[in-house]
């Protein structure tokens, strides 16, 4: 990397970092002010079309629920102390919490208490979507204090839950050459944790700021911001038609921790979307821990379900489930970080630019291999090869696998699958074919 | 184990033993009484349905031969004293003998003798279906005091070959809730041997007594007790068009040994069948010796054959032509007990009862996963897992995996295979998703 | 080997030294009086058909170039003496080199001269077919010695470039008993070389005497001399309808050095023609180099084109590329020999004999299988065994492969494969089943 590419490098990470600090304070959840405000810092980044969709609405199988809102929480001691304070964490609100205003001992009190035994100073994060509940989140520590505490406890969560609110989704698509479109779909429940989903969210946004940077894309791209589970099934809902046509998907989350990478694959496991990773991981030189599908994880449960059986992967850093971290407030901005948030940044960036640049062509002269050295595409002086015991010097090879292949069922992913070239100098040598009248593209039906 | 299973183990073992002493010593062949004994015997413990089939009768490129009845059989010195004696081992008279009554020296009945080099006091076992001919199968011990004895032999053999007789097959064929049928088919035709296949009658009457049991099982289910080759030819002549819808079988045989268990793969090797006993064995801890698809063996030879195309599978406990007791006297019950045949016939059932429990499903609700929760299907308070490291509980684990393939193309097997989850936990949760009215069966045409 | 087969092969043997003598020294190219003298030789082993196809003629992406002819070339010092002389190597003048008559200093002469820096006595072998050119081929000691030699030096290259001239061809085709047809193509471009390519052209002129002598073959055989790349474009152009339809094929190139054999896939990899010459590999129990198929190499690019797709393959010995004596004046008769060429013939002549037997049948009695015994194909005394631990004796295993596989879709490969038993005596009992009317043949439409 040159001096100038290091210096702009840095600049995206510093931008990362300045979200990251802007971003992780505010109170996310299915709905709310917090999503409103989260979204509209993500438009500072590129331009996402927001929506409202009605609580209450069916969809499918499911209602959204009403929206809700919190504005404070607490538990104080006796002598009025805050032991446990909203303010302090968003987290220590179980999500959804119907308001409550009581007097309680601490034996009452204690079903609505989550904490986490083994640490003393974590709180975990929970939620109560579809069941009315109330609950706090607190560490161990403030749990032994709470016990300990003599008399009454008073205890206040002031929220409503608003059945004539709405639920907010973002998107942005970004029209291509070609009706081939591909999903990017990321989660913005989550209140005051970094890697889950800070670092999706800003990875989604990036992502979608590039493609707009190319102008027209090749592929039509479609990027998502919704709440998980259920504002992946309403969106789905109300995009259904072209939802079954998308070619293919990436949901991204958990990608900003310090671990290594992973990948989850896509339920069929070597769809399109799965050779392109495989192969940004190879360029790479990055050997990626393996999920193989499971139907668990986030929206390739709704988006991979049999109605719509569209194959979406993830690539993680730290992936949830497998983090010590996860759910709780130590996933926080001392675990995930900018340059760690742009290290998968760079990975997924690679996969969109290979899918919008994979292409099908078929050769304009089947029969026989074209004349190359006409068209200045071939060695004039013929009978030498550049060393012994290799094959001919590497361009030509490139020409004749291109050519080779160039029957209208090989696409430029398999085919550096298939010759062990790299992808970018099959890529810049099908678009010279393509100029020199050698080969046709076999694409999809034109957007335009 | 408990206790009062162990009683039902061991009520199992001794009516097992029980039963291999009392079918032991009948004379069994391709026909004859002896077969018809051993089926009224088999009939206590299923009612079996017996039919005549006439001999000369052309059954595809075979015709079925003449009864063959023997009373007695000997070889006499000079003395008078019987050296070989049908009544002390009907495995002495070579199958099918026709009827004889000469004086002969050594040198002429030499060519009729048939002896084990090897082993002194072992007899083999031999026939001659199809070649009118006679014989005698001797221990080595016998053979050299034949050979020392001075003077005439006097030789008898008191058989007839009855063509106005018949062959005796029996078969039981329980209908189920759908036309979906396999077959479990076995063989009469050995005398008194008790691995080859004394085992394999025994284990097939008690699986079909099985299935009456579970009174209307959900597939059909063919049981089939015939003598090997010609027997299961004419069946499948008589039978043809029902036999060629067949959707796959089982030949039971040599099941009873004291040796590790194994399993002949069908000639396709990855059929319904073959990953049904996979399970059964994986479930069961067991590897079993893997005996790919080969042309000889048993009847599989027939079903399997091209016009059939039946994939037919066998498992074994000392498979034939693996033992060296095999077709001598010595398989007798010395080498196998009832303890032995349990092991088998325990693995069958489970085969049988994976096969019968196995299905498709398809969704009611192919658009993004139904709401569990509020079907009491999923925990309410979300955002916390069973352990870091690990995936969600295991029960919500079994609903996703199974309504996430439940796309009318994996059957419960297959979803076993790709989640590594138990059978019995998908077959349960299936049936539960089924009641909340969450899977549609996707059946065969019903019997009904 | 007995002694009559012995001498059999080393007369073969003394006959390939004696036509690699003769047909060494001869200059060919493209086109040329040295190809058709190459060919006329070439003749004495099987009558070749051969044609002219007239220079200027469109094929394809191509067009034939004029005829080359090359009488004399040298480089003469000032003092008269040939430092470089045609009549002494072939290789010294590029070829397709114009004519040229001039007197030049060396630093003139320098971009005309090609050479090994790393050989002291090696002459290069190269050639400027599309674009006119001239050029000498020298070892590095000659470069060296023009490099000193002082003043002018001649320069003169008696040839010329003949637009009425023709491109020579030649082919066989032996029509067999069936439409499936195979091609055996090899090159003649190439001026004094051994193992690139006068191997190829014997081993291939030899394969025809051999199909011609087993009178009517099975399959219909294509053998085919061509200039390498123009040649084989031409040839398809002019046969596009019938090439179109070609079962497989071989390119026979480089199988004469001292080095290992190795085997260049088809396309395909698992075709018959793969197939076919790994059971020869295997019967011969060689384990050849294995080269996956790449769009490098020779005529296989223009017979595998998009629009021909004929899976075709290689057997090499010491294959072009690999070895350090390619394309130079080292690959000569000290490199190549009779003896090394016989060995791959032999191993092609297998190929050949397995494809030509290769067929596949129906059974006439696909229900059941079809009763050995009374047509003398089965032991009349069963029961026995040959060995206890094995399975029955081996030729009715033979049998009973054949007979279960014969359903129209195995071919004796694929039975050979899946049994492992040998190809030779499948075809042999395969043959003596239907004799006794128990299989079909499943031909492609008859010649006659």
């Amino acid at each position: 990397m040159d001096k100038a590419q290091n210096n702009e490098s840095q600049k995206e990470i510093d931008e990362i970092d300045h979200l990251l600090n802007s971003l992780f304070p505010i109170t996310r959840s299915l709905t709310g002010d917090g999503n409103r405000e989260t979204l509209r810092i993500l438009q500072e980044i590129a331009p996402l079309i927001v929506s409202e969709y009605p609580c209450g609405s069916v969809v499918y199988d499911w209602v959204i629920p009403p929206e809700w809102r919190v504005r404070d929480a607490y538990i104080k001691n006796v002598s009025g102390e805050r032991i446990i304070d909203f303010k302090k964490s968003n987290l220590h609100v179980v999500g959804y919490s119907t308001p409550v205003d009581v007097q309680l001992d601490f034996a009452s009190l204690r079903p609505h208490l989550h904490t986490i035994e083994a640490e003393e100073d974590v709180i975990p994060y929970r939620t109560s979507y579809y069941k009315r509940d109330w609950g706090f989140c607190v560490t161990r520590l403030q749990y032994e204090e709470l016990e300990k505490s003599e008399g009454v406890l008073s205890v206040k969560i002031d929220s409503d839950l608003d059945n004539q609110g709405s639920m907010t989704v973002a998107e942005l698509r970004v029209p291509g050459e070609t009706e081939e479109e591909y999903l990017v779909s990321t989660y913005l429940c989550h209140p005051s944790m970094a890697n889950d989903n800070l670092s999706g969210l800003l990875v989604t946004a990036f992502l979608a700021r590039d493609i707009l940077r190319v102008g027209r894309p090749k592929k039509t791209w479609r990027f998502v911001f919704v709440p998980e589970t259920i504002g992946a099934v309403a969106y789905l809902h109300k995009n259904e038609i072209e939802m079954m046509k998308l070619a293919g998907g990436l949901v991204i989350t958990t990608c900003g921790g310090p671990g290594p990478m992973g990948y989850k694959e896509t339920f069929l496991g070597n769809h399109t979307m799965d050779r392109a990773i495989r192969l940004a991981f190879k360029e790479a030189l990055i050997d990626p821990l393996r999920y193989p599908f499971v139907p668990d994880g986030s929206d390739e449960r709704q988006y991979s379900s049999p109605g719509f059986r569209i194959p979406v992967a993830t690539i993680t850093k730290d992936k949830y489930y497998e983090y010590p971290e996860y759910h709780t407030s130590s996933d926080n901005l001392d675990f995930v970080s900018g340059s760690e948030i742009a290290k998968s940044l760079s990975l997924y960036r690679r996969v969109l630019e290979i899918l919008d640049s994979n292409q099908i062509f078929r050769s304009t002269q089947p029969f026989c291999e074209p004349q190359l050295g006409k068209r200045g595409l071939y060695p004039n002086v013929g009978g030498g090869i550049n060393q012994v015991g290799s094959r001919p010097i590497p361009d030509v090879d490139t020409l004749m696998w291109i050519l080779f292949l160039a029957d209208g069922t090989h696409d430029l992913i398999s085919i550096a699958d298939k010759s062990g070239l790299e992808f970018t100098e099959i890529d810049f040598v099908a678009r010279r074919l393509r100029g020199a009248g050698l080969l046709d593209r076999c694409d999809p039906p034109s957007t335009l």
